[in-house]
């Protein structure tokens, strides 16, 4: 088969219903926004502009209309000012980044210097921290362990990481302390993908990786599977041309717990074009061979 | 220099004090005892049994006598027996092993599947698993852990494992579990002898391990050797002979934290006998170079 999906590529639980509660409450209420984008994925914030739900980037910006909390979460703090201008909330918050807030609280409240392996930069990572009571520790790699001793060590992950950066942090930290205490936050959807991402490159001559730039899950997708072969990093199809799969046979695509199903079929459909199979009768992503609904 | 003692070798704080409380124990008591062997050094156990301080197998040969509890520790059971029996009981189970069992007690009651990184049949784990308020899973080895998944997993390890090997278990249950709490009882005089014997082992033609042959930190002493040079493990100095010291120009020693200064001594004579350096003028381990008394 020369164009192969991987297993549970597209939209993960947490991103699914996000959305459904964004297009939801437009429907009830008149005026909404979403403080900062509801998802790491351009061209779906685009859409739902379309639907009249625009993204701002500050409190500032909402002006009384209702607001929906992206799906990464916000800072406590943010949480607090949305409650004070009393404005309707609808916290589209992943349940799985709110389980991992709620470690970060009782791990820091139980004593435990926290540590959260992450980007600090990420808007989940930047939120969890507001959540531990004292100050956390936010670690991308053992090389941003501080050089110190701990007595207690509380370790969360932001929930779109790898097992294999996890383990590494883990047998670094556990120099560092006389008790760790890991939670393993690292979502199930997340972890599948990877897996199944990891399984196609391996039988591919060129990955299509499919999702936002600014996505966490897709770029950690794109760096599992550069290890094995040659791989591409896109956002939509029109950045794919004939060129790119001159010389190859086995094409596989895999795309990130954000990137919605009409992009990933668009994709397909181009790259069936480009390797001269014109006139696809493929219309849903789970049609396209290798596809397998995950079971969470 | 041609022979050289790696720092930190011999007694380590745990034994010190088993044996000191034996010694003024039997300076007090007539009639005493240790249920089972104080120490796994069969030679210090011998020099005991000469000053009156015999080692006994079970309950049914105390026969009334006061009890030295060995440092390893004894099941829980074995204590409440001996409680029963109403002799006078010397508690010399070394304080780490003490927290050890205080841990396996508390990660059990509060809930969590207790692990135990260690030896099965040795009396430290035989005893650490009965403080578990239920059932303690002993792994030797990541493949000794089930292929199931538990929620919560509290991991100990016998106090005289290498961090190498609690390192490859945390790595393995990370996927068994959602959570993972680990208390590092790898005792600090266990990771010091052993740093220092790899140092060592490095800069060595041939390394001698000395120390009993059922000493669980001994033989980890030995495996870390043998992984760069030629190693021998050994009880005395009557293991050697001038053959094996043929071809060697750089002989390090180290010892186990149950091997007494006296046979260190002995050995480290008769290797200097071997090559060639009679007559030598050392008569305290402290004197051994390289020797360096550890920072508890």
């Amino acid at each position: 088969m020369p164009i192969k999906i991987a297993k549970n590529s597209g939209f993960c639980f947490g991103v699914k219903r996000a959305i459904q509660m964004a297009l939801d409450s437009s429907q009830r209420c008149e005026d909404i926004v979403t403080l900062g984008p509801i998802i790491h994925n351009p061209q779906v914030v685009e859409k739902l502009k379309d639907e009249g739900i625009e993204s701002v980037d500050s409190i500032q910006d909402i002006k009384g209309r209702a607001t929906i909390i992206r799906s990464h979460g916000v800072k406590r703090e943010v949480l607090e000012s949305l409650k004070k201008e009393k404005v309707e909330i609808i916290n589209a918050t992943c349940p799985y980044v709110s389980k991992t807030q709620d470690y970060a609280r009782q791990l820091s409240q139980e004593g435990y210097q926290l540590f959260i392996m992450g980007d600090r930069s990420h808007p989940e990572v930047i939120a969890l921290e507001s959540y531990a009571d004292s100050n956390a520790i936010v670690v991308g790699s053992p090389e941003d362990i501080p050089a110190k001793k701990y007595s207690r060590i509380g370790l969360i992950s932001q929930t779109t990481r790898s097992m294999e950066e996890l383990r590494a942090i883990v047998s670094a930290l556990l120099l560092h302390c006389n008790e760790l205490r890991v939670m393993n936050t690292i979502c199930n959807a997340t972890s599948i993908r990877q897996q199944s991402t990891l399984e196609l490159a391996k039988e591919s001559d060129l990955m299509i990786v499919v999702g936002g730039k600014n996505s966490s899950n897709t770029k950690m997708l794109a760096n599992i599977s550069q290890k094995f072969i040659e791989t591409l990093h896109i956002e939509t199809a029109q950045e794919l041309d004939v060129g790119m799969f001159e010389k190859v046979d086995r094409v596989g695509i895999t795309a990130g717990a954000s990137t919605p199903d009409w992009i990933i079929l668009e994709v397909y459909q181009k790259i069936s074009e480009c390797m001269g199979n014109i006139g696809t009768s493929i219309n849903r992503v789970e049609d396209i061979p290798g596809f397998k609904e995950e079971e969470c």
